[in-house]
């Protein structure tokens, strides 16, 4: 006879019912394979379910309740009584990681939330384990599928942001309150999770400064394209100098870089290591079945290795962001007449900026200078931004975005 | 104090080499997070060490020898041990697979080789262990660096298949005999490992048809670039139907296939699976460095997972090569005149195959036919072609290759 490995389920909505579901279908394969054979001890939902009930018969602890509270509550005291506990809450971990994992540790159990970041993407997985033997020197991608479907169908169609936003919400990609997603809220909250993995160091949510795609025109992505730029919300967490930065914002790729072919609802996550040199991992950004599998994966683990989890070891150092180097395309609507683009030059000479590239779009009252500027500390940049804001010779604020220059080394 | 863990070498040479700095460099960092420090307990080259002194003070072995005597028996001793094995040896796996894996289930202990297929990309991992919880239905990519980079060349250049060759010799991205790779031997035996995992099933290299890229002309890659469509020599292990099919052969793909743009010596895999939908890996293909990377995170799992293998539980039937449907390129340099595409096209229709595109280019004694056909089962295209190489009208044999006709939905 097969044991059982008992497993409260917490909470009971679009992704716990999916996991109920794949953990049925999937048991005996899981049970052939382990030796054991999963299945719910319990189910916790608003109306329904004691969590002293489920945590005591219990050999681990499924979250999926989301938020902060009662899921910090609940995971807490599992982890405190010793249960292993698998969660896809970026939140909760983004701001309240600490606790969490000093509960884990304290007790020998493990945190497990694969699901928490990049959908099926298995990317924890593959920095603690795959590369445990590297020191990741930098991790960045697109960690929300909901923004890459909009600058997708933004570049595809040359529909308005607030358009493609609107068909997102009807092929369900974005919620009726996308907020979070187009904020760059939810990227910064993953990238907190994969700094402070890639780290091992206690990165936290607010200190990832965040910048979302509200701002975003039609006009920036067409201009870009003709630069032969592809926009898309990065998330970067990367050592430099002894120093961490991790940041989330909207940026120009060349399109030879292999994050701008990745298009529509989809996520992917680049490693870079001195050891690996790099490796992408890439797939669909959510959804409930497929965020239930990458949960039903670490049960898995938790059922199969005891280990625990890695201890933060190393003190990090955050850079200021104005020390941040970035490369940047400029926007100016200006008047159309002789000396302007003398007189924007001097302003970025002045402090420190280069310019790569300067193409003059449209005459008269549609004069614009489109710019590309070789990285910069960012506080310089946006020195010379606000001082060519004042300007009388421009018609509209500045509008700038960052750009990656490097291009692709096959 | 921390205990030590203690790994046999079994090989010196490049990989070898690397894994041993790798080891130092890391040990430390490794002590910190597992609790045990990794160090050698010896290294057994053609020249010096005993093989049962090391296997004696070992914890763990790691075969990094190559080819298949004395790897075998030294991984099978090891293995009835009690000791783990960690290897890179893809011939060895690939052909003797259900020994050394039955040799690792009988005592209880493991077998790892992550570094045996697709250099750092981890996918060995993420099948065992993310997607433990899923049935995955088709392993699919780009396994082989070298014709990766010889084939990209070729359609970066217009350079001919032996420049190429020369150059990727240069590079150091091909060995002076190249013939394992380019006629597809390697990716076969690889894709072999990767179907014994997907499939739980006991697929050998014998039972995986191959085809290289040494008969692809720049004329096929530049007719193919009119049509859109881009050269890769994939491997593919699929389901269909309650058998599997396992293959490699040279194969266009639409330009927006995920595995078109991965270029240069990277290769890349896909797994789909109904729970996950697909995911995507990539990075560089191999190298020293990279492959010791990969073997070093498999000996951390070793020392912090003490699973044992999982069981070959299903049995699987093999799709005869005649039966698989593939879509083709089909080129034919035909006498320039009247009625040629008539009877090429009654051929094609006799045999059920049916046409999706048809360019006549050049005229003359230059006069050529580049056609698509739908996908068809192989032996009635087979046929067909066998039919149309006998007509008086073709000035040289027919040319084909398979194309993936799906394009990437986003």
């Amino acid at each position: 006879m097969t044991d059982s490995f008992r497993v409260g389920l917490l909470g009971h909505g679009t992704v716990g019912g999916a996991f109920d579901t794949l953990l049925s279908e999937r048991a005996d394969a899981i049970a052939a394979a382990t030796g054991r054979r999963p299945e719910l001890a319990g189910v916790l939902t608003r109306s329904r379910g004691s969590f002293d009930d489920i945590l005591e018969s219990s050999d681990a602890v499924v979250e999926l309740i989301g938020g902060i509270e009662p899921a910090r509550t609940y995971a807490l005291r599992a982890l405190e009584a010793g249960k292993p506990v698998v969660t896809a809450n970026k939140q909760l971990l983004s701001q309240h990681g600490d606790e969490l994992f000093a509960g884990a540790r304290a007790s020998g159990t493990q945190l497990r939330y694969e699901a928490a970041v990049a959908g099926v993407v298995p990317v924890i997985r593959v920095m603690r384990e795959s590369f445990a033997g590297a020191h990741i020197e930098k991790v960045h991608g697109i960690v929300n599928g909901t923004t890459n479907y909009i600058l997708s169908e933004m570049a595809r169609t040359g529909a308005s942001y607030g358009d493609s936003l609107s068909r997102a919400q009807e092929l369900g990609y974005a919620e009726a309150d996308p907020t979070e997603d187009v904020t760059g809220k939810d990227a910064a909250a993953k990238m907190a999770i994969l700094a402070r993995l890639a780290f091992q160091a206690g990165v936290t949510l607010d200190q990832v400064p965040f910048e979302g795609i509200e701002a975003i025109t039609a006009d920036d992505i067409d201009y870009a394209k003709e630069l032969g730029l592809v926009l898309k919300l990065l998330g970067v967490a990367e050592r430099r100098d002894g120093r961490v930065s991790v940041r989330v914002f909207p940026c120009f790729l060349y399109g030879g870089h292999p994050l701008a072919s990745v298009v529509g609802p989809f996520n992917a996550v680049t490693l870079e290591s001195p050891a690996i040199t790099e490796v992408t991992l890439s797939g669909p950004g959510a959804g409930g079945p497929q965020t239930a599998s990458a949960v039903l994966g670490d049960v898995v683990s938790v059922m199969t290795t005891p280990g625990m989890d890695l201890e933060a070891t190393e003190q990090v150092e955050l850079i200021p962001s104005d020390e941040v180097e970035s490369a940047f395309y400029l926007h100016l609507e200006v008047a159309d007449e002789p000396g302007v683009l003398a007189q924007i030059a001097r302003i970025l000479g002045d402090n420190g900026v280069s310019v790569k590239s300067v193409v003059q779009k449209g005459i008269g009252e549609n004069a614009r200078l489109v710019m590309v500027v070789h990285a910069v500390a960012e506080g310089r940049f946006n020195a010379a931004v606000a001082e060519i804001g004042e300007l009388e010779l421009l018609r509209a604020p500045p509008r700038s975005i960052r750009v990656i220059e490097e291009e692709f080394v096959s």
